[in-house]
């Protein structure tokens, strides 16, 4: 299962969708590989889902608000964080959504 | 640019992240692509965004709740829905979120 074992809700989303500038996608894959490592040593962290198309969307859950801005204001995240906009991303949209409801088609516990 | 354009939050993300039985692939393509155009036109709908990894993570997004139930319920797009359980999808998650605050890099007008 590759799915978030998140629990009942309320919980939080944060959905981050990105366009690359196709600059150095070895050195941003292990950046992205060692930041999901790094999240999920996080307290309040929840789990990740993520996937790419004409867009990349990696959704991440999280306990609370508290959880997000601890995660964010990291200072390891914080460096990854410059080097994306420097580097790898072109555009990117992130938004903080509060879970309200959540349903499943099955093999999934909540 | 292929983000949504959403407008100012408060508003809402459905994020529906999925793996497949990989069935039909050729049909769940157009199907996929017939109920985005569907999608579209429904009242309250703001954009979608897709991307596909291990799993599946589309995130479409609405006005409000009502919306959201309107689409769930529309009659071309439970038929859709029947036919993605019993052939497409081995599993779906679909969680309902209130985005509260959104910001991006660059490039994007909300």
């Amino acid at each position: 299962m590759t799915f978030a074992a998140t629990p009942e809700p309320p919980y939080y989303a944060v959905v981050f969708t990105s366009s690359m500038t196709g600059n150095d996608p070895e050195g941003y894959a292990k950046m992205a590989e060692s930041m999901e490592r790094l999240a999920a040593t996080m307290p309040g962290y929840l789990g990740i889902e993520t996937g790419r198309g004409d867009v990349g969307v990696t959704v991440s859950y999280w306990q609370d608000l508290e959880s997000i801005e601890n995660w964010k204001s990291n200072i390891q995240h914080q460096a990854a964080q410059q080097i994306g906009k420097a580097k790898w991303y072109q555009d990117f949209v992130v938004r903080v959504a509060k879970v309200e409801r959540d349903y499943a088609m099955s093999g999934w516990e909540a």
